[in-house]
């Protein structure tokens, strides 16, 4: 009897093992690569150890679930905030159909002239005065609803795209990343409380009640026989800079161990984070894309980022740097 | 051969019987009483109803876990409040050993002196004075710890119990119930939020998280080196009434499908749960017992209840009578 072909044999082996070798390959992919947006790099892998030994219960970092708390701002961090933040956009949208006899004072009709300048250099008056057309004396759900059919409409005036759609696909993936090994994941934002919580569930698995942000007063209208919440004028309570730090506790009551932001806004919100005891990680994304979206940072007035720059190197917190470290930018189009 | 003894073929039955029969009754009895210290009765079934058909995939009421959402008053729901409100206690006591130059105006001189009639009828300027000598000023952590060691050493004048345990044991019973049901318990109170986060999670299994209440103004001092939140005077939220809902959607961003109360201060809150759509409960405590607790409903200064009592019939809600309904009213001590 002559011994078997060699070449046969090693041919029908491969055969037989390959479904089985790549069987046993996805598990050790999917681990390898939880994050397959981010390219290779001190950012990826930082990020990557922090979350694996946190939540690991062998190791020595392990962090209870309970305290496994991250907090993102949006913003400039999950979405982009250029050439203005969304909802200001929207703001200036809903002033610019405002009726003309509600245009009582000269920063009104700047706002419904589209008069950015003007109404940022008016400080919070300015802001106040375009939040009057747009945002108070109207039902938190008329408000809600109006808000959903604007983001279903209206799109970005350079990429054509709905501004939901302009999340960074990267962030997504760290999300889900992270309460996929347990942590909870909270957006601190110097946005609109409610404006946020219109999208946030759908577009990043954000639930209403781990949302925080800025406010303005509220109204609750006819209680005896239909109970409803009226937005208001009044005051408003900004929520950025230390104001991001006492809302985080008067939210949650604790610190969280992971922070990420974009901005100097967020340089407290970083700082009170990464000062806590234990493992602790603080993460600014530095905006350096100018060929996918707009490199700036300290001679920008939306997301100025200067004191934050030097803070992460005395601090050594993670800069991510978004041309080297994402390799895609946005979700693929549905 | 003898055919064997019937009795002591039966005796021996039941012991080899007996432990079989006991395990499997272990099971049934848990369900069948998941409230021991509640009596059986309307109050009771009307919950364990609720509980039961609300958080089963297969009723036609089931509510998807993520709006399985309870809400909890504190003072007089969740522990006894009389003679008066614990925090106010706990007020008075440390106004009582303010220094005597901080006392610079009448009302501070009031506090200081526990004349609680005086601070009551003054208002709001009554509690920023009483406020202004045991809550302002200080670092957030040396408050909760002052409050800690106040809670671990002071005791109820009439009962000589420890104030936190003078929790309701039933209600301690309820808010497991609910979580072993998948629901998410919030405490919003009219009480002060970092008072209640002290002990909220040890007494009452409630994380820092789930905690709404009152709150004064915060401040972030010390950032570069050693940040730290300080309380710090000015307006206060009165998280009570209306209040009570604003907090709720401020926090939440959604109805909760159940609330629990005891005082006018809870209407709103109540209102606001139970005319959301789809399956939904309000339950009401009377203080009815004047035995092991106090009576008192319309006729109190702390936790008057007269227009919930016409709600509560007006609109179904559960009316929890606490002499009648309430097996055991405080825990076992230890």
């Amino acid at each position: 009897m002559n011994p078997p072909n060699p070449s046969i044999l090693q041919r029908q082996s491969l055969a037989t093992l390959l479904p089985a070798v790549l069987l046993s390959l996805l598990p050790a992919m999917a681990l390898a690569d939880p994050l397959p947006s981010w390219n290779a790099g001190h950012s990826k892998s930082t990020i990557v150890d922090f979350v694996e030994t946190t939540s690991d219960p062998d190791s020595e970092d392990f962090v209870p679930q309970e305290r496994r708390i991250a907090v993102f701002d949006n913003d400039g961090t999950l979405w982009s905030e250029q050439p203005a933040y969304t909802q200001l956009l929207y703001a200036l949208d809903r002033a610019s159909e405002a009726d003309p006899e509600a245009l009582d004072t000269p920063l009104k009709k700047a706002a419904a002239e589209g008069d950015i300048d003007t109404l940022l250099e008016a400080g919070e008056e300015g802001i106040q005065a375009l939040l009057s057309l747009s945002h108070q004396d109207l039902s938190l759900s008329d408000f809600q609803q109006d808000v959903s059919d604007w983001l279903a409409n209206a799109t970005h005036p350079a990429t054509g795209r709905f501004y939901t759609d302009m999340v960074y696909q990267p962030m997504l993936e760290l999300l889900g990343y992270l309460r996929d090994h347990g942590f909870s994941t909270y957006i601190v934002s110097g946005g609109g409380l409610e404006f946020m919580r219109v999208f946030a569930s759908d577009v990043y698995g954000v639930p209403p009640q781990n949302i925080i942000g800025s406010t303005g007063e509220m109204e609750l209208v006819d209680l005896e026989d239909d109970p409803q919440l009226y937005k208001r004028g009044g005051d408003i309570w900004l929520d950025d800079g230390p104001g991001k730090v006492i809302s985080i506790n008067r939210h949650l009551g604790q610190r969280p161990i992971l922070a990420v932001g974009n901005s100097d806004g967020d340089v407290p919100m970083l700082i009170w984070t990464t000062e806590g005891e234990g493992p602790r990680l603080g993460v600014l994304v530095h905006h350096t894309d100018g060929e996918r979206e707009v490199a700036y940072d300290s001679d920008s007035h939306i997301g100025r980022l200067a004191d934050g720059l030097e803070q992460a190197e005395a601090r050594d917190w993670q800069l991510i740097d978004m041309a080297r470290d994402w390799q895609r930018l946005y979700p693929e189009k549905p």
